[in-house]
């Protein structure tokens, strides 16, 4: 937990009384992720599990298929390298000059999924079923889980489960590095995603269903709301979005079949 | 407030007991922005007030030094266009071809701050200051305005404030949106920011504090924890960072000479 958090001087301020405190506060730091030669994206983010960040935004982004592209993977500080086994062009979608993105969005072209004929392309891996009551007990231990968080009150988490509990768990100070870094352990492990669903603390916005979609997850569950584009998509590529998981309600937003 | 929140269809399961229910959701859609014929960043955000948001965001991400140089803005669903008085080049380091952003963080280069000399360069208004009580009272104010957020528990607010009370306030899914949207606003509207200071419902990230000085604000309060990195820019920068302001209590990271 030390890099992931630095102790800094502060004046605490309480009904008019000042007091000299020392608050810990969490890292930042800024990655830069390469392909190769191609630099990829600077990302500012909490400075643990680099490695799993970079190959997860990677492909939950879609510069990259899956893992099977990897031929290894180069990590410093500040820094990581994935290199591929075939020489790699930066698609023009992706790459497209001086298109910057900000907030908490991504400056993605979503022509790809409207394109998606339900019947023909989608995702639907509708065998899948979880008890809301499998939920309730996953999103208890995934607070719980959430030490940094609760420590610091700045930083998101995110886990890949199953009906049993957590299989992954990470943490970070933006909330979409938090679930790449758990989509980037898991394509580094080996970890098949198909029977599992991510957990995430914060929003569900159109660019978690993106990575859902790009990593062949057919699930999110979250404590906090979506928004009305990530409903629309995951209702088109056949993802259960649940939402509002509190206390022992929760709310479903697409594909209720999945929760019995 | 028709065009933030939309309705949309859902299941409630409470104690295992299923409800169909129509919940609020917070729109999201894609905003283009554009300095004459160069497509600058691809924002997910609300769709409310997107020529503040866009103005907003080219100022404070540095494509444009002020709103001096603005001829006119062209708005049109999904897509803002700004004309510049004289003909424009997107900065090398701001366009760097293939470099995306992600999660809550933005891929700038940060050597331009690393480098102020806090005697020579730093934006230093020390003449401005505010009472604990002044802050308090705003804080309770920008609550009481946040009402989307309390609607939908998904998304942001920011403002803009002197001792005496909010002067703008706005609300966006993205925390970064929030505050563009209520800086492209005072520039459009020629509101002098100097004796003003930000407030936002989101994290304080090197990101925000970049954000201020190149908007040339100086102090910035927020409900939400600092990071370390905004703490250590604000350090060198001369900005007041306000953190946990709740109840009768909050830190302060930086600069504390600023509050009375």
């Amino acid at each position: 937990m030390k890099d992931k958090l630095g102790i800094f001087k502060a004046v605490r301020i309480k009904e008019g009384e000042r007091q000299d405190i020392e608050e810990k506060v969490a890292q930042e730091a800024i990655l830069r992720i390469f392909i190769n030669e191609h630099e990829i994206a600077a990302l500012s983010c909490t400075p643990s599990d680099q490695t799993y960040l970079a190959v997860g935004f990677l492909i939950s982004e879609g510069f990259l298929k899956s893992s099977a592209e990897i031929k290894n993977v180069h990590s410093s500080e500040g820094e990581v390298t994935v290199r591929t086994k075939s020489p790699y062009e930066v698609p023009e979608e992706l790459g497209r000059k001086g298109v910057l993105t900000s907030g908490c969005g991504k400056g993605k072209t979503f022509g790809s999924w409207e394109d998606v004929d339900p019947l023909e392309d989608t995702l639907v891996n509708l065998d899948l079923n979880f008890s809301s009551d499998e939920i309730l007990k996953i999103m208890s231990q995934f607070q719980q889980r959430s030490k940094l968080f609760m420590e610091t009150a700045g930083v998101h988490s995110a886990a890949l489960a199953k009906g049993n509990g957590i299989v992954l768990f990470n943490e970070d100070i933006g909330r979409h590095n938090a679930v790449d870094k758990v989509l980037g352990e898991s394509f580094l492990k080996g970890i098949n995603l198909k029977d599992k669903f991510l957990v995430t603390s914060g929003r569900t916005s159109s660019d978690i269903v993106s990575k859902l979609w790009n990593c062949g997850l057919s699930m999110v569950v979250s404590r906090a709301a979506p928004t009305s584009l990530a409903v629309k998509m995951a209702q088109k590529l056949g993802i259960t979005v649940v939402g509002f998981v509190r206390g022992k309600r929760m709310n479903v937003y697409s594909f209720p079949v999945r929760i019995k």
